[in-house]
């Protein structure tokens, strides 16, 4: 028995004991938590009870996005010791699956990620996890920073998708977190300059605090034509639609430059209506991202480099007790919240 | 003045003398036109009298889709000589612009474009072409198969972007003209099986002559899962959607395996309802094709070297003298026809 | 304790009893060997005693290109069962590695291949084996090609690598076992004609039985004049070098088109004198292939669609009692030998 | 008749009146030079009257990393206007070559370039350059940076070929002007960290003043070494080869990850021995690069957004006047030297 964030069911939380698996397999690692984001999808379960096929039958431990130290590990394991600094993978693939062989784990349909029903997650003091998914973090990057890997290797995946040459102008569209973390790496990975358009000033503000990440208001300004005018008339080489709304896909099919990219990360919850014929004209190669994988190592390295800021970020931090509180601030976001983060350890 | 065949407006059409530009530039070849077949667009132009912002304001004669011989080359033409059988790119970029540059030269927006208005096709005896778009045939292969060069690029332009990997399992939705010439360029582009779903079995029957191409009827079969019955479970690799439809729009998304790819060829007339969440859960990529661009020599040395074969497409053929007629004949199609022709030059 | 064929020593191989691993663990499978190929390392280990840094310091069972059937099943195994005809991926790598996550799994540093020092072979009646790395044969592909599965997975890697446009024209150098099998992935993977070069006209010959594979004797003619006699002064799109000598490195170099590809197969046993300059002026790209990873289904759906047939590759197949004249025949090869089987089971 | 900076043979540099093409064609600018850099390429001209198989027979004009002011334009021209102030593309391609219509216009055997025998190059006051190949500089953006776009584009083009994935970790070998260019592009262009060696410290200090470019002595420590404790024993992701030293030749090779890409930038005299093997242990990846096709638009973006800051590698400005000192000091250059440049312009 620990003690844990429970989802009891919608719209009912509760951080008590409960019962979670607790053997050390020989290639596993046991990490104690220190530090836990709050992410979009733990919101969701909690006010929604599902996301898409994914409902909440029984009571389930929340979270996804940790860091912690090591504190055993399984006598297979070579790559961690005791007293490492770490963040973790939170999803679990078979490694015999022909997706895993092919170096595409994440979309491996028999994936266990956490947080995800009936896949406990990880709001509390200990968990256990596969070494091969528990990275090292450098000593000078603070556990709250390794508990923001988890959302920025989403903006890498689709950095990494997008295949940016080396000094790309890219659109994002949307500018709530995971459209700030994409615009950190599309910047970190290559591109010259990011525009990010959104509807909301101050989540403009908090990515314009970044060098080279413009603002574009689309109550005053047409992103698509922002783009032309920066670029001599060519477009964004690279448009990251983070929005998921049918109006912000068409403003991405209209931004991209001829022979451009566009990946698309906002999750529309129904079908778009989609151009495909203005997608034609400009013959534009269209990637899609589903979480990450391979991410993490890379992740780790730019923000251990200096290259990526994620500090500013952190809205505020709630202690283990008031995660409920946590999690209520996270339902209420104010415009500039980016994320909310729980921090288990003291000192 | 130049006898050809002239769409005078809208469901008007007349073989007729008319103007045409006729100075060999230096860098120009003059083509004695053989064979000109006739393409789904320039029969839309007949009937419609325009495609999408190409409007037919003045008469315009028809025509793209052309083989024949080399009678006169231009001072600095080093590459042809005359008496060379040829065939003929029927865009003509800017080479200076930045698209051309960048080697994608068939997404310049300046593209000057055989019978698509305001500039006039080849349905004439004689043509002039910069000698850099046109290419030389083997002698083993006519000029009918010279003319189906043209539609056949475009298959090759699919294949091409889809990326295959030697061995992987294809799906094309749409069995009509570009659907196999697609299906022809997987197959010979390395698939190791295409299949094909239309809802017309004489025109999958066409498809079906082919080895290696299956024909699924969507009447009583479902593509998604037939292909998943051929590939134990995993999906196509690469699918090729050529009907532009919305239900085959879905049935792309369904049909593509984890981490696959969707080429998107036909064009909806209409935006689409599209389900971006089901092509994030596999994360596919998806390419886009304009016409083409660098497939003439590829698709010449295929269809050259015998791996592909499309005389069994060419389903009748006219003489210039009876052109109205064999557009007649494309209006009016055979469920099994593919190509119609019309051969200038007699025997 | 089951009988096999044990390399005792350099030069001196035995067919006797021997200890073997016979666990089956929750995710392997039990094969019935059928059909065993004679590999040049097999040959190399009997009569070297090594490969490299790899030296056979006990007795070792040979042979790792291999077909047979299905004989129990651990328990975790859902891909397969028994009576299921199969061949196997010879490398078991650990799936935890970096390597193995990023779909790079032939490169992890810690795989496990048959008969590899220290690892056994497989000549020799039954094996274990994981699931994973077990593939199942259509029913009309005989044990015999099954057994082919192998070394045609190494063309159909460099063939992968190479990034084939369809319809390129590639040139092989070395017509023995591999630069065959690499010349017929190439074709089947989407080149439009491959041309193979060596100076031995039996082996030429060999490779010459198959359509729009044309022969190079380098005794009489150049390669890099002959493909640019056949491109129009272009050079090849893609070189494969399977040769593996200081010459045949120059003649791929010269060979190759601007911005075209070199595929490094063949393995120099020195280091060779390298023209980087010549490279660089084309601005090639140069891939190299260390055996295969994720290969086996696409090799047995091209060998399946009858698109690839290595049928008249197999020389002579042997008994499992003459298995040691079937690699002393291996060693004093005949010029038109490719490949030598041997057969476990009788009929 | 106008003044230039003349090579009048080996050794030999005269600043006179030469005749020199001045006809402005309807697709081209006219510009006023402000300033030059002198090219590790001018001064082998000067001390060695040739390189490779170039060499200057008749007196030439030396110089072509060039920065000025548009002064006329031709009458298609319509990219550009009088005032305009820009950097331009040394190399002339012919857009109508099968390179040029493939976008790998350096690769065209046809090109003209500045500088290199027989072709004039820009170290005299006005030059006509083609409006395709002129770029705009932004306002900030002065004319010494202008003129160190073209050995920037380099680099560019090496971080463009690298494919770099967002947070990879590279190794440079040579800190030589290329090298430090290569490594600036490759930061700005992804990676996490640089890592650069050679064996001269004031070199390394040059390329040390920017953050995450980490200096190798290569008389103190082995990079191979020192990039295996830099990522867990992985290796660099690229290795950029920028000293064309058999040597580096070989730390490159060892210093890649399992399936990483070397990069070859620098250009051995003669054949350097080459570990074939080595390289497809790790099947490595291998990229070529000659010159740069579709850089410059991107390397001034990335100076103009302030990622790249190339004002530190400006070692010392002559005036026109000086030009033969600018040529003495670049031959007798300082160890600290990156780039000498000459100011035509006076202000």
């Amino acid at each position: 028995m620990a003690k844990a964030l429970v989802l009891e069911e919608k719209n009912r939380l509760a951080l008590r004991e409960i019962a979670l698996p607790d053997t050390l397999g020989p290639d596993d690692v046991r990490i104690e938590i220190d530090t836990v984001g709050v992410c979009g999808s733990d919101v969701h379960y909690y006010t929604h009870g599902k996301i898409g096929p994914f409902v909440v039958k029984e009571p389930m431990v929340l979270g996804h996005e940790a860091a912690g130290t090591v504190s055993a590990i399984g006598e297979n394991v070579t790559n961690l010791a005791v007293g490492d600094r770490v963040c973790m993978e939170p999803g679990i693939p078979d490694m015999r699956s022909k997706a895993a062989k092919l170096g595409v784990y994440n979309v491996d349909p028999s994936v266990r990620f956490w947080a995800t029903p009936p896949v406990h997650g990880c709001l509390t003091p200990s968990v256990i996890h596969p070494a091969a998914f528990t990275y090292k973090l450098p000593d000078h990057v603070s556990f709250a920073e390794g508990a923001m890997v988890e959302p920025f290797a989403i903006g890498m995946q689709a950095a990494s998708r997008a295949g940016i040459t080396p000094g790309d102008v890219a659109l994002v569209t949307g500018a709530g977190p995971i459209g700030i973390m994409v615009a950190l790496a599309a910047l970190a990975g290559g591109c010259a300059k990011v525009f990010i358009s959104d509807l909301v000033d101050e989540k403009l503000g908090v990515a314009a605090q970044y060098d080279n990440i413009e603002p574009i208001n689309i109550t005053r300004d047409d992103p698509a034509k922002v783009l032309r005018d920066a670029t001599g008339g060519w477009g964004a080489d690279v448009v990251f639609e983070c929005a998921g709304a049918a109006k912000s896909v068409q403003t991405a099919l209209e931004s991209a430059a001829p022979a451009g990219c566009i990946v698309w990360v906002g999750m529309p919850v129904d079908p778009v209506p989609f151009d495909l014929v203005l997608a034609q004209s400009k013959e534009l190669r269209m990637e899609t991202v589903f979480r990450y994988a391979n991410m993490y190592d890379r992740a780790i390295a730019l923000i251990g480099a200096g290259k990526v800021n994620l500090q500013p970020l952190i809205s505020e931090t709630f202690a283990f007790e008031d995660s409920i509180a946590a999690f209520d601030r996270a339902v209420e976001a104010r415009p500039s919240d980016v994320k909310i983060q729980i921090k288990l350890k003291e000192g």
